[in-house]
């Protein structure tokens, strides 16, 4: 993997992170293939829109179909058809959130399957090895996921234990693939910048920004700026988990070239629609199923140059939605995706004219 | 509407039904498109695979969202984003089948929607007014259908019915949409003849065989030859809900032109895959989500060029219906609708060539 800065505006800054799957040009929103596919869409759709690569989850697809099946049929790429750049995460997340923890301690993590309540354990080396069977362009160390919300002295031993489970990963990696380094530390910035500076000394070629989910924003905002400043310039770095349009905005100008988020597509399937003509109060989206789309002809944003704004109305996404059709899900998730696709590439546009400034603004007002 | 016969091969033979959106090519396989969507594949996946009309359920539509909105939003045609050739049905079938009928006389049905036990009527002028306002480009005069098992007396009474509706929706009709006249007489000779004979003395432009769901196929097949010896060799006929391979190939043997069955669409989303590896023994199907396709690299369909085939194994399949991804039902859904398109198009090729009979042996074997 290499990475080329390109443009700068401030800390913001367009580039390409270039793999053997081709160019990933940042900023971007990668979407998420939770079990490898992207929700109700598929590869030659995500395609259509522009999608630039996938995040797959690890933890599932080591559930389901499990990753030596994976790594028997030519790896992830070409189970799901996705022959574009893809990152999958360490299986972290999804372990500290949906699975029952049995036992944790800094050897490894004990735990049951969300699906059928079966004994596994997960090591940072069993994370590498996975990762590495199932093939993706960019993968990432296991790290312990604590609340924002976490007390000093657990946001301390997480980081302890993140900063271990980095050195354990790098030593197991074996492949070509680029492994990001994970930073943690909960909000206190002490630890952020302590994590941001050993994990950058660790020479990983890309860093992942982990666990800023809280409130209030102008927090996280502070948290996200106690990293970037340790962290060299030249390597990417990727906003785990994020994805709401404000965050996107704050998070490019400090610099951060990559963002996953299952939002549009989690939220398009129950039925919000992100539209361009929203702003940040309704954090620019609406609920097809509301009885004033009805009649309504126009399409779901009027400013969309998508397929399903080309060729169909609110009146029938409503409608396919209120009838529990299947093609309401794919269609309402090609549109969010398109929404999102297409503001990072006016985001790097505008970067790109020094008018990243203007374009937040103009976005956030 | 036109229709023009292209080529012969006995009773089996080509031809094109010219509408205002367009030729369908003849014999052909109509998709359902129950509520103005074919389950699970957008206008333009349909138009992908080739597909050059569908089937909308006129019952369905106006319980949801109603003619009125779809008539005053410009039409079925624009609302679904399909602007190739389009059927409704009368509503008879689902009403019969799906609804709870509280009376039924020579003049109207009374009937609670599946939905939510409200109240309605159906009345030959009601079910054409409905399909006008739908606006497809062939539609369908309200028939009784009963099952094909029915005693003479019930049989009798419902062609009589039927036969008066007929000559009411012919009234009532006032577009250039084309009024198919639909046929019953159950499983009788004497009342299959005699109602084809009164149906094409209306001088409908095309027509309808109805209710012919029934053991054994022999007597079946029997019936449908009844029909078409008593009907005009230059005008369409559409066999109403039937779809299996042996009954296309026996079905075109005797002149019918059109199909249309939910078979390919609702087995497509219980996991079965139809292929031409199958035969007659195994209804050219197999289910996906059996264990022996775990692993299994290849296509669904070893000989099938649509996209599906190109790009994803069998393994990608039984994965995702086994994680119950909504991906799974859109794929499995075009590769079956592809499958039936291309069946259509090898039987319309093979009549061309005089080797109807070829083919048949070849599939039937």
């Amino acid at each position: 993997m290499d990475f080329k800065i390109k443009n700068k505006e401030g800390q913001a800054r367009t580039g390409e992170i270039i793999t053997e799957h081709g160019i990933l040009e940042t900023p971007n929103f990668i979407p998420v293939a939770t079990q490898a596919t992207v929700k109700a869409l598929s590869s030659e759709t995500l395609s259509k829109i522009g999608i630039q690569a996938v995040l797959c989850n690890t933890y599932h697809l080591y559930l389901r179909p499990g990753e030596e099946l994976i790594q028997k049929l030519g790896g992830l790429h070409k189970f799901m058809g996705w022959h574009k750049p893809m990152f999958t995460d360490s299986g972290g997340f999804q372990v500290f959130s949906l699975a029952e923890i049995s036992k944790i301690d800094d050897d490894k993590v004990v735990f049951r399957s969300h699906l059928d309540k079966s004994k596994h354990e997960l090591t940072p080396e069993k994370s590498i090895e996975i990762q590495e069977k199932l093939g993706a362009d960019i993968i990432f160390t296991l790290d312990e996921c604590i609340p924002f919300e976490s007390d000093y002295e657990t946001a301390k031993k997480s980081v302890e234990r993140t900063h271990k489970w980095a050195e354990q990963c790098l030593k197991a990696h074996k492949t070509n693939q680029a492994l990001f380094g994970i930073i943690q530390g909960g909000k206190f910035e002490d630890l952020r910048r302590q994590s941001a500076k050993f994990i950058s000394s660790l020479n990983f070629p890309g860093y992942g920004l982990g666990s800023i989910f809280g409130e209030p924003k102008e927090e996280t905002l502070k948290v996200i700026q106690y990293m970037m400043e340790e962290l060299p310039e030249d390597k990417p770095k990727h906003l785990l988990g994020i994805g709401a349009v404000e965050d996107i905005f704050n998070g490019v100008e400090l610099g951060v070239d990559t963002f996953d988020c299952v939002l549009p597509t989690r939220l398009a399937r129950a039925g919000y629609i992100f539209t361009s003509e929203g702003n940040l109060k309704d954090k620019w989206r609406y609920r097809i199923t509301n009885a004033q789309y009805t009649g309504d002809q126009g399409p779901l944003d009027k400013n969309c140059k998508c397929d399903v704004c080309k060729n169909y109305s609110k009146a029938y996404l409503r409608h396919l939605f209120k009838t529990n059709e299947l093609l309401a899900y794919s269609l309402a998730t090609e549109h969010n995706l398109w929404f999102f696709n297409n503001l990072m590439k006016e985001i790097r546009e505008a970067i790109s004219q020094q008018k990243f400034q203007e374009l937040k603004k103009k976005w956030l007002a």
